[in-house]
This record gives structure tokens, C-alpha cells and sequence, in this order.
């Protein structure tokens, strides 16, 4: 059987050493925040509304590749697959002292929820007010009547987008906090694998499939889907991943949306091109409009092979948000 | 034994559905060239020196996704891992209508070397000039004494930022090819695979590793590298791969770069990143300066685990044209 294969150090290594690569890299646009695996853009503007964003490590670019002008304005970085802790955030939140208030953008996962909520809680006894999304976007993990219930994948960018150019234009926390409301509603994705992701830490694999199938609405750690079957042609499956998508988000003909194909891990370019292709022309055909195209590796599960597929519904605030200029390390318009 | 296993519809609709999905993607950023596997970038400037580029799919986003402002103006392609046949690269660049001349940009391969010069050469007899610039940054692929024997990896995308750069600003085709060849000069790289790629034609992987062993020096069509050998820290081998590239580039004390780590295909951001750690320390320690970081997918080898590092040695006109903006898919400055 297969084993996991990769080029690191130490295990243990791995958060640290990922963040201090991802930090040089970024030619001082970002910086650490000490102590802590937290990093802060450079020219932090005070006057603004504070995003703050993290989770788990184990998702790069996501969360740390999303700090810099326009987007995320710090991220707080959890052990791989694991929240980061109620202290973290607030130290996090205090390095960046806000004077508007801060927004919380994370993904809905029971961690996230508990350590962010007590970070929030805390940090109001010290006086310092924040709002939170918790953002939902994977349709495979609840039915649209339990949409509390749904985790957060790629979507986050999204709704991190409109948040960091709505901060940007000097708005208040309620104003900032509504317009992140709105792309979350906005935002729903879909993922599928053909094979699974391991965790440094234990290096096995999460899940096994066979080689013939493949795992519709899989989480990004690994969480079951809503279905394995055998492998079909893309273009049926892509098919089945935009009807979804469509559906619940109530497409109608004239809708305007961004496309996410974001790679899970080890999909080639060649199978993220093709999936484009057909989601193209499949809203062609419903009279969707695609005003803007994302491929590649934007919030990643380890080595898992597979892809998601987001869309974002616009309006037309929502459209001028998400075509402000931002730069970060993974994202830059 | 493990096979490949990716989302496609027939093996053969491969190169043409993921051109279309890349154009698509686009958003009128380019177009097809109706007949051939070939883009073109609008608005197109007759004016200037027009850059083409392209040899084998199967490395997206390169060729095509470098297509656009301050890069490449058009790109033609071979079928998977083969090179565009002369007709194809002769019908691309009466398409665009040069006025100022045509600077080829293309990897050093056999194949490539043959059909650019039979097309250039009947160029010349319908009176387009044109010049030629044949990368080879591989530096495993040959030793430094027979540098004319390496093959182009990743390192195109320098050779071509320059040249898109210094075409822009309307420089005469000599003095655009003098910089792109002496941006090729300052170009090297190195691969390392922890697992084969496949072709969609043959459904079977072109080599095979042992689960302890990786290949150091392979080539983006996995072609036979240095030597294997039984996995080390990620440290020590980025260690050895600075070495080599430092080495072959000659770089001492004060030496500018920029720095590109370039997933083979299905390497994890965790490992990319890592190596952006080591390599940002040992560049630190010889007091070589990092202009510019750039990390992820650019030039992949299908479904390959592994990566590669490029160095491109700075000068002051070099670094210039290189801080120039430009507008591709793939790569936006």
C-alpha cells in the first residue's frame, strides 16, 4: 500500500518552519508576531476596520498567504488540521491594536467556533469590540435547510476579499461585518478527491479509496463526502459539481459570479483547465456570467489529488468590493 | 502497483479541451488561433518586437498561461511532452503580424530546436526576421562544459518576463534578443522528484521510484536526473541544491536574485514553503540578496511529487525589466 512521501524535517517542524519560508518569502510584507505562529501585514492602518483571519495550518496558501493590503490584515495559525488557540487570537488581535474594531473571518468548524468566540469574548472585557464570520461555503457537508451546519473550504477567500476592500475604504466594523455577511451568503463550493491527504504528524493517510472511485463533497481535512462511486468522464462529473452549486445558490439566467477551480493538493493543471472548460460552458449555457476566473492552489489538503469548485454570486457592490486592488502572497488583483 | 488517476474526459481531447479551458479563463485576455493548438494575446502591439514561445503541453500554465502584457504575445503548442510542428509555428506568427521582427523563446530540446529553426528559417524567406532564444537552465542535465546540452525547465519564465519587458518598451529585435539571451545566461535550476508523472496517452507512469528513495536532477518529462538515492531532511537536499546553483551561477557576496520554487506538480505547499525557508537562510549566510520570491505551480510535470529551484542573477538593467509590470494568467506583477 502507498505511503505518504515528503520533503520535510521533523515532523513537529512543519507549522514553524512552513511559516518562517512563507514569511520570507513575502519580502517583508508580512511580519511574525512573536511567540506565536501569527503573522501581521507590514502598514497596518489603524483608522481601519481589522480583519483577522486563521484556522488550522495544513491548507496553504490559506490561511497566512491571504495577509496583505486589500485582504486579511493578520492570520492566526493553528497546528496542522487544528485551531489556533483562544490566546493566540487575542495576542494576535492585541499585536495589531485597532481602533475601529476588529473582524473575525473563519471557517465553521466546532474549534474555530469555540477558541474565536472566547478570543471575542475576552477581548470585549478589554474593550475591543469584533464581529465574526464564520464562513460556510461546502454544500457537501449539510443540506441547505441546516446551512449553520456547513463547514468552511475555499470560500473563505471570498468573503476575505470583500471584507479587506470594504475595511479598506475606511467603513465601520457594522458596515465591514454586513458586507462579509453578504459573501458568505454569496459563496457556496464543492469538492471532490481521488486520493487522500496525510498528516505529517502521523504520516498516514486520512482516508484509502480504490483506484477506480473517487469521493464527491470531500472535506478539506479529509471529512467524509456525500458519496464514492466509480470514476466517470469530467465532464459528467463537473456537470453534476455546477447543477449543485446552481441549484443552491439559486442561479437564474443574467447572475454574475467569480469562479474558484481551486487544486486540493496533487491535481494537474491539466484536470483544473479542463474542469474549467465545462463549467464555462455550462453557464454559458444557463446565461450565467463569469466575471473573473481563479485556477490553482488557493486553500489546499496536504497532497490530497481532487479539486473544489467555488462560486461566488455577485451584486454590484459586491462587484466593485471584489475588484479593488489587493496583494498578498497568494492573491494579488 | 499504483497507477495514475485524474479527472479527464479521452486521453486524446486533453491538449485541446484544457487550451480551452484556459482561454476561457481568460476572459478575452486571449484568443485561439482557429485551426492550430496556439493563443495570442490581445491588443497586440505590431509596433513592437513580438515575443512567441511554446513547445510540448503538459506543463501548465506554461506556455500559455505566460500569454499576456509584458510577457508573451502569443504561445503555440505540441501535443502532451512533444513539440509544435513548424507549420503550426509559422501560421502563429503570421497570425500576429510582426512588425519589428519575432523573438522565439523556447526550451532547449531537440525537437523544439528543430521545428522553430525550420519555421524560422521559411520565415525568413517570406521576410520575417526573427531571432531565437533556446533556454537551458537545467543544470543537472549537463555538466557546465557543455552547457549547450542542458534542457530549458522553469527558467523560461525569466527569459521570457525580460524579453516581454524589453519588447514593451519598443526596443529593436537585436537588443530584445541580446537581453533575453543574456537573461538566459543568468538562469539555472534543479529538480527533484518524489514520484513519476503519466501521460494521459499512455495512462502509465514514465518511470518508477521506490517509496525511500528520491530522484535528484530529474527532467519536466522525467527524464533520468542525477542520481537517486534514500530520502534525506528536506534541509540537507535544499542544501545541496543551493550549492549546485550557486556554484553554477557563480554567485558571490552581494549577488541580487530572484527566487523560484516551482512545483513539479503534486509537491504540498508545506514542502514548497519549506524549502523557501532553507534557501532564504543559506542565500542569507553567503550575503546573496533575494529580489523576489515566487512559489507554486509554473511549470509542472503532470502529476510529478516533487519541485525545482531557479535562480535568475540579477543586474541593474536585468532587475528592471524584471520589476516591470506584467499581465498573464499564471504570473501578474
Amino acid at each position: 500500500m502507498r505511503k505518504p512521501k515528503k520533503l520535510l524535517n521533523h515532523p513537529a517542524d512543519v507549522c514553524q518552519q512552513q511559516l518562517e519560508g512563507l514569511i520570507a518569502a513575502s519580502h517583508g510584507d508580512m511580519q511574525k508576531i512573536a511567540g506565536i505562529s501569527a503573522v501581521v501585514r507590514k502598514d497596518l492602518n489603524h483608522g481601519q476596520v481589522l480583519i483577522v483571519t486563521g484556522g488550522g495550518s495544513g491548507h496553504e496558501p490559506m490561511f497566512a498567504g491571504y495577509v496583505g493590503d486589500g485582504l486579511a490584515d493578520a492570520a492566526v495559525l493553528g497546528e496542522i488540521f487544528t485551531s489556533p488557540a483562544p490566546d493566540a487570537i487575542m495576542a494576535t488581535v492585541k499585536h495589531t491594536r485597532p481602533g475601529k474594531g476588529v473582524l473575525f473571518i473563519y471557517g465553521n468548524y466546532a474549534g474555530d467556533n469555540m477558541n474565536f468566540a472566547i478570543a471575542a469574548e475576552l477581548l470585549e472585557e478589554d474593550g475591543i469590540t469584533s464581529r465574526s464570520v464564520r464562513v460556510n461555503d461546502d454544500i457537501a457537508s449539510a443540506p441547505a435547510d441546516r446551512q449553520q451546519d456547513r463547514r468552511g473550504v475555499a470560500g473563505d477567500m471570498m468573503v476575505l476579499k470583500i471584507a479587506g476592500a470594504a475595511a479598506r475604504l475606511g467603513l465601520a466594523l457594522e458596515e465591514v461585518w454586513r458586507l462579509a455577511e453578504k459573501a458568505r451568503q454569496h459563496t457556496r463550493s464543492i469538492g471532490v478527491a481521488l486520493s487522500p491527504c496525510s498528516l505529517p504528524q502521523t504520516g498516514k493517510f486520512t482516508f484509502t479509496l480504490a483506484q477506480d472511485e473517487f469521493e464527491l463533497g470531500i472535506g478539506v481535512h479529509g471529512e467524509p463526502g456525500v458519496r464514492r462511486q466509480k470514476m466517470v468522464p469530467a465532464d459528467q462529473l463537473v456537470s453534476e459539481l455546477v447543477e449543485s452549486l446552481c441549484e443552491d445558490l439559486a442561479l437564474t439566467a443574467g447572475d454574475e459570479i467569480c469562479l474558484l477551480i481551486n487544486n486540493l493538493g496533487a491535481a494537474t493543471f491539466s484536470e483544473l483547465l479542463i474542469a474549467s472548460r465545462k463549467v464555462h460552458q455550462l453557464l454559458a449555457q444557463r446565461t450565467v456570467v463569469v466575471h473573473d476566473t481563479l485556477i490553482g492552489s488557493y486553500c489546499t489538503s496536504q497532497e490530497m489529488s481532487g479539486y473544489s469548485i467555488t462560486f461566488f454570486r455577485l451584486d454590484k457592490p459586491l462587484k466593485a468590493l471584489y475588484d479593488a486592488p489587493c496583494h498578498s502572497f497568494a492573491w494579488r488583483k
